[in-house]
């Protein structure tokens, strides 16, 4: 626990933003996220143009400068100005000057100082930090704050103090179910610095694919990885990538349970005697090590031990989860060692296999943390929790002196909306810790799951939701403003594609590829309002394995549509506007038009492209739902009560477009029931 | 010359496509690009579903295993079906057979056999070939044949006999102007192998870049590269990924000239004593190695040597362009070297220094290659001469039996369509060279010299356009019908995008970057119809340097604008179409009309987006354009001539329109006097 300082900066960060509620006069519309602490606008700027220079003042170092070196490449491709490629001297004639006060942790922990603070005037800005990646984060709140009029670019005139709510602020990637390449990860590591996340949860192991290369035991990784796997040299690139942009980088081996691929190679580890092989399909599966040997445990030592002086991190997660101990039940060498020393169930086992594991990590330094599975009564209190379950398991875990961290609700693989995760809270207002309890709640972590994501959509499921998950592990607890989140996470979403993200970019080129020589257009207006169903629902709708083609429209698709949510608030203004009906009445008539049409065209486009015969069904309901909608506003418009049967038909054509196809769903429906509903109450006036 | 069966083969091809001409029967549209030597279309197909197996028969090794992993991949991206991920038995229940006939080179060399049969009926498709690469172009065949309709995909019954018409395929990368990721380099030779070209010429060393690791003389790229360098195991990767694929990798060195970057840690190595930085600005600089001493050529010795073992090529890339011996002239213990050894200008110095160098590149078992200005009289026959003179130079060359292989016409840095690159032919029709000659022609290249691309910009420049080098070099010569080119042209560049290309959606990406918060559809409409200026104009319009930012509206406009080509043809259409002026009137007026409304809507968006602000004439101009557009339309129309005045007063608009600003220019201005044209014309008849 290194967070002495922790309530009363909370304390801090309230009043700030309470300063700020109180003197709204100047503020421009804020295009931060997370939002700072404490933002004050004033009536100046500063001009942003070729002649633009940055120099430091106080410590400097390596790292520092890679850093500004980043920025100054950043703000050239926004501005097009080839600025000064070398750093200034420190005086009036500098535009930004970066007073950083000393290099902070070597190895990025939980005790970095990430505050800064940003003083924009017409003549200067100075970025002040107590450590480099204070400084780091800093110029990332330079770089969204970057505006531009007919004067051309300019930072607004601003005070700025900054640091965040949370210490522990991840982002887990599973590179396991689905491998992940380097430029994958790296351009994730950049577009976690972009919104202030500090832990890179790197989820190296899995039934489906042992992913790094041990020297000590190559055959797991050669029998278990497919060829597909982080030669060592690659993971201390990865690490040194995370730490020059001061983000943790904490390896997961998940163990006993979803260890199948550790068994291809090493089936002696297991509890059944094999022969393994990779797993290819989602779930959760038998395989688990034997908790009862010996020889198991010397191999995790040694493994482990490896593992341990290869990643810096003072933390090593140990998964720990979904072990259902089936091979243990069957198995009668284990169930004798149960009896002989009086370990009662399996839960028991696996608590035993973690004191047995802790005392492994203890001796090569690291701090165990697994999931909530872990924590047993006998579990030593420097043992962190990781929650899936949520934050009352959090709270529980808190109170018993467990330190925690969240990740429910922040399960970004289940296709939820940006406000799903944005209400999620580690330490919720209602929390009823005691703040020495709540202390030990560290943060929380965004889970990217890779059952259904290949390089080429990872990105479109990350971002832009993670920025949300970033905000609220960063700013004070009572940013909730969700339409304000949204206008801003438009903004975050069009600056990481300069990082090389592909979220955006990567959903056009699938849809080329679907309609093959056919025009976009159609498919890009379906696309549009439909998304991938939620939770694990995909799966059972549509089955695949890990090697199937992740290329599908349901693939294309994203969650979080944008143009269902312009949908519900056009519709939402338009019958509010009664009895005018006038208020967006004809942008949300071209809109259903455009559906009606590009369903009708559609069918056709299927028949030259098999790969889009089972969206077919949504192609009709798309039409459907246009014409119905078009429909209902002519209705509304002539203030003519449409005929009696009229209600039903349309309720039940929603009802048929409310089904799922090809595991994607229309999310429309609710706003067009609005409409439907409205036409049809007219009668009743 | 490894090229006995040369002209033979060329025969057969003749033959072949002349044979092919003559049954056109049931020939549907073939999307090959190269067009293959010999095609015969036939009515079966064969079904492509989830059930499609391959197998292999005769020769297998881990090569061809990658290779057809690598289709079953793709197959599997298109049609989103999970197929086979294993070989299955040859059987009459396969699908697909692979019979290769053994290894091939272990190298790639210019003694590869690349020939390949691919037989498909409806039970079976056969791929034969001699050797692996051989197999693997077939693949690539194979994969631009797969074909659907409503029943599903298929592959079209065919007999294809394919073979190149030349043995040397390049494409130049320079990624010393500006450094290239490895990212970039995969993704490219991946491309490369779609369209079957077979060597990688990789421009390593330039004056603004010393890009490879040498480990005995680390100061090159520690000094010269910015840090932006290969190490040694990133080469071997990059050559083992390219032989993957069937590619040559050759190093180019570039020496005495243009080696600026290495005497930034070798001041030792010049002409002038030095100090010497990293040349920042484009053009020929005077740095040069200094000829006369013996130190310089143990230097080259050893570093040459290294790299002749890095790269297992049997050629090495000398440059040798482009010295124009400023710095020799200027240094009296050259010039008195010159003197005593009777040396009678620089020309025959360079000579002197090539003859040296020829001796250490044999001596490390290389030959040696070289750009025009090589070839002096001293120079002896078992150089090869890279002509960016031209097909007049290279058939010179030839007849005092150089070996040749030819860039001039190929340099897609200049922006040129694609139409420009098809039409130059190493070994044109008139060629008066006989056939022994002739067999000195080896091939060419395609040069993307890297002044203005950057990672984001790159794929846009070398594609698609290369592909249609691709096949100049590969199909027949009698291959020259430009529209039905650029008709699969537009098929193959969706195709390529499946390999990881950015060459159609990052210009989206840059597009939203420079409009900010904006509609990107007024940019997108002025940018489809706009070039980047020709030739070497950009620099002199717009200046920068290799540090500027490649963001600009010039970097997201692409050459060869295909919304063009297409109004160009639909005017010649519609003026055709006199006096009724009905044929493609309403898409011409829709396109126009959006050029005008998207020219009035960009103004206020560049007040809000300075980084336009260059290209503000061009929005101006793009509404007269529309408007001019309409009105002629309009006129022809009604058949009523427009007043005296307006041809004057239209093409004086033309004339201002055709102006470049921001180093772009419209590229619709003859086809829009066309138009106005006949309008005008109209009050004559």
């Amino acid at each position: 626990m290194n967070l002495k300082t922790y309530v009363p900066l909370l304390l801090v960060v309230i009043c700030a933003v309470t300063v700020r509620a109180q003197e709204p006069a100047p503020t421009p519309k804020i295009n931060l996220m997370p939002i700072p602490a404490s933002v004050k606008f004033h009536n100046e700027r500063l001009a942003v143009d070729s002649n633009f220079k940055v120099a430091t003042r106080g410590h400097s170092d390596a790292r520092l400068q890679a850093g500004i070196w980043r920025f100054v490449k950043r703000l050239e491709g926004r501005t097009v100005l080839t600025l000064a490629p070398t750093l200034a001297a420190d005086d009036q004639m500098t535009q930004l000057i970066i007073h950083c006060q000393g290099p902070g942790q070597n190895i990025p922990n939980l005790r970095e100082n990430e505050s800064y603070r940003i003083d924009i005037t017409r003549r200067q800005a100075i970025l002040s930090a107590p450590t480099v990646v204070g400084a780091l984060r800093g110029l990332e709140t330079l770089l969204q704050l970057l505006d531009a009029d007919r004067e051309g670019y300019f930072f607004p005139g601003v005070q700025i103090d900054d640091q965040p709510r949370f210490p522990w602020r991840g982002l887990l990637i599973d590179v396991a179910r689905h491998f992940q390449t380097m430029e994958v990860l790296k351009r994730n590591l950049d577009a976690m610095a972009a919104v202030k996340l500090n832990v890179l949860h790197w989820h190296l192991t899995e039934d489906q694919g042992f992913r790094v290369e041990s020297k000590k035991f190559p055959k797991l990784h050669q029998l278990g990885s497919d060829g597909n796997f982080y030669t060592q040299e690659q993971v201390k690139e990865i690490i040194a990538y995370a730490r020059e942009r001061g983000i943790r980088v904490m390896p997961e081996f998940d163990i006993p349970g979803h260890s199948t691929s550790w068994l291809v190679g090493h089936p002696e580890l297991g509890s059944a005697p094999g022969p393994y092989t990779i797993e290819r399909r989602p779930g959760i599966f038998e395989p688990a090590l034997d908790p009862t040997r010996e020889e198991v445990y010397k191999f995790l030592e040694t493994f482990l031990g490896e593992m341990a002086a290869l990643f810096p991190d003072d933390y090593l997660h140990i998964g720990g989860d979904e072990n259902e101990g089936k091979q243990w039940d069957r198995n009668p060498a284990i169930q004798d060692y149960m009896k002989k020393k009086g370990i009662k169930d399996n839960h028991a086992l696996q608590a035993y296999f973690n004191t047995r594991l802790l005392k492994i990590l203890q001796k090569h330094g690291k701090k165990m943390i697994g999931w909530d599975e872990i924590l047993q009564p006998e579990l030593p209190k420097d043992v962190v929790i990781h929650s899936w379950r949520g934050t009352k398991a959090l709270a529980e875990a808190a109170q018993k002196g467990y330190d925690g961290i969240l990740s429910n609700g922040y399960y970004i693989d289940l296709i939820q909306p940006a406000s799903h995760h944005y209400v999620s809270d580690p330490l919720p207002a209602d929390s009823t810790l005691t703040p020495e309890e709540a202390k030990h709640v560290l943060g929380g972590e965004a889970t990217m799951w890779a059952e259904w994501v290949t390089p080429e959509t990872i990105d479109s499921r990350i971002w832009p939701r993670t920025a949300v998950i970033a905000e609220r592990l960063w700013s004070p607890r009572n940013v909730t403003d969700i339409p304000d989140m949204y206008r801003r996470l438009a903004v975050i979403s069009l600056q990481l594609e300069e990082l090389g993200l592909t979220h955006k970019k990567n959903q056009e080129m699938m849809l080329r590829r679907l309609v093959r020589h056919d025009d976009v257009g159609p498919l890009r207006t379906l696309v549009s309002i439909i998304e991938p169903v939620k939770e694990y629902r995909r799966y059972q709708q549509r089955p695949q394995t890990m090697l199937s083609p992740l290329t599908g429209v349901v693939d294309a698709a994203t969650p979080d549509s944008e143009a269902a949510r312009k949908f519900a608030w056009m519709v939402k203004e338009f019958l509010d506007d009664a009895p005018r009906y006038q208020l967006y009445r004809s942008e949300l008539s071209h809109m259903l038009a455009d559906w009606q049409t590009s369903g009708a065209s559609l069918e056709p486009m299927i028949d030259r492209s098999p790969a889009l015969k089972e969206i077919k069904p949504l192609a009709h309901n798309l039409s459907h739902l246009g014409e119905t909608g078009l429909e209902a506003i002519s209705y509304l418009k002539l203030g003519m009560p449409p005929p009696r049967e009229w209600r039903d038909t349309s309720l039940a054509k929603l009802e048929e477009a409310a089904k799922p196809y090809g595991a994607l769903e229309f999310v429309v429906i609710g706003s067009m029931k609005q409409l439907v509903n409205a036409a049809a109450d007219m009668g009743r006036r």
